[in-house]
């Protein structure tokens, strides 16, 4: 069975050269990847807070959250 | 031509976790992935040090760190 992933970012600086480093290595075979900009999707924070995301870059794979560097608190995207 | 990766953990549960989470899903025809155990591999820490790990498990991507969430500081590998 397919992993579902979310990447959760806010365009930040840190949050795109996460996107580029690390989804580019993922193997579309193994995921259905969804890529969610929280600036523009606002009324996804609630949804990814839900998860567990504390900040962004995070990549939610079978909902753990797995945190990447440090680009934006979730608090700062509401 | 194919990334250069890079996964140092030191076998703590959040390096375990991150590394069932994340490398599965890794493209195997798009990446070289080398997985490194700071504990057992000593000799390595500088050389983590030096990519700028600062805290494991971390990911490196073609000489760029990505700190997935937080296991232990690279110092307490020493």
């Amino acid at each position: 069975m397919k992993s579902q992933a979310v990447f959760y970012h806010a365009g930040c600086p840190v949050c795109v050269a996460a996107e580029h480093q690390l989804l580019d290595l993922i193997d579309s075979a193994k995921v259905n990847l969804e890529v969610v900009h929280l600036g523009d999707a606002k009324q996804r924070v609630a949804e990814a807070k839900g998860l567990g995301v504390k900040s962004v870059p995070a990549l939610v794979v079978d909902g753990q959250v797995l945190h990447i560097n440090f680009g934006a608190p979730i608090e700062a995207l509401q």
